[in-house]
């Protein structure tokens, strides 16, 4: 038999479907494509006009903006460059800035917003993602955003920050991964690098920041302990037993 | 042979693919799908809160808006509702809107834009389409909405209405459907109710509408002609010769 889309011979064994079936398949991947551009032209309709490029900085683009954003994470304060944005686009991303601005709070009345321990490149990065849902990231932007997402519940910043950093958690992270994501709430992340912890037990209880860890927050030790000793027990039971749905 | 997928048997007449390129298309399937959950998880995000809702118009649940539209249609203009907006939005989504509010024109000053020949429905609508892109079409809405794109250029809305209208186009409407295309520069329902007319002449040439538009519009009635001459000889030439590339 000729295979129809690779147009191959084959034998029995390497028997896929049937005709209806491929003929099927082929009309849910067109119409899935046909979706997706849709989609795409929708996001790219309804996208708006960022008032600052993270690559390329330049306030004087923006137009009509009603705010601006300090970093007042830099020494000298003063001299920092603010970040202008709409009131209601901040408003209808984040319910942390729907509540300052909406109930005439210090920063609606004096149209600046104060956002601290953050670096300037940090916060255009930040704003930019909540015009155009776009960021390019390294582990130290995932972190930082993330905790930005976090502070001000932007969870689709958050979301996408945390699976980035869940990718690149490996044997040497797995451990501050896992007090960064306890800290910052940020669930997926923490059952990745837990894994990955108790996975290495006996290599990362020589690491220094272990030691720190026992030092700065013993719970979360404790946690990890926790979490080992029950995977122990269920990876004997699943090998001692066939099935023990208790 | 068993069907992988509908796990029915076949016979080798109706033999589809083999297994590799099956397994390979339902990867491709899950793949497409996981990116349309996360255009439309993007997307979600990125909507901004339409301050007007076509269903319940109710202006109090706006916020930050710092521009009026209002419907000049209206008898009563002093009495007719305005339908509030945000200037970095309309810029965003229109040239037109753009060139009218940046370059300090009067619109700029005065915070307020009359938008003519339009009920206040339809203006609910078209407002609500620049923050969201989602609208509730029938073909009266369609026809007042394609012409309002059409004049504020916005190609989205325009692009979607004329799917719409196109695809509602019968013998009864071809006519005045090509004579609204005409007049708004939609090239693809133009074509789609040239296609039907030009399929009809006999018919259409006894309409009260094709006597109406000799008397407006003669040349658009000259083009009518033209393409089924034009349709006419390639049919023709299709006939009766196999192949003709002049």
């Amino acid at each position: 038999m000729r295979c129809l889309s690779c147009r191959e011979e084959y034998d029995e064994a390497n028997a896929g479907t049937c005709k209806e079936c491929y003929e099927e398949a082929s009309e849910t991947e067109e119409e899935l494509k046909r979706e997706i551009d849709d989609l795409k032209s929708k996001l790219k309709f309804l996208t708006a006009r960022s008032p600052v490029d993270p690559q390329n900085p330049n306030p004087s683009s923006s137009c009509f903006t009603d705010v601006v954003l300090v970093a007042s994470d830099d020494d000298c304060e003063d001299g920092a460059p603010s970040v202008p944005a709409h009131k209601a686009v901040l408003v209808s991303r984040s319910p942390v800035f729907r509540a300052m601005l909406k109930n005439e709070m210090e920063e609606s009345r004096s149209g600046t917003i104060k956002i601290s321990d953050v670096s300037y490149e940090v916060l255009c990065s930040f704003v930019h993602y909540l015009y155009c849902a776009e960021v390019t990231l390294d582990e130290q932007m995932a972190c930082e955003l993330l905790a930005l997402a976090e502070k001000y519940q932007v969870k689709h910043l958050k979301a996408y920050c945390e699976k980035f950093m869940r990718s690149k958690v490996d044997v040497e992270n797995a451990l501050i991964n896992f007090a960064f994501a306890s800290q910052h709430n940020a669930k997926h992340l923490l059952e990745a690098s837990l894994s990955v912890v108790t996975d290495n037990m006996e290599k990362l209880t020589k690491q220094d920041v272990y030691k720190e860890l026992i030092d700065k927050d013993p719970r979360l030790i404790v946690g990890i302990y926790e979490a080992y000793l029950a995977k122990k027990d269920n990876t004997a039971s699943s090998c001692s037993l066939p099935q023990n749905p208790s």
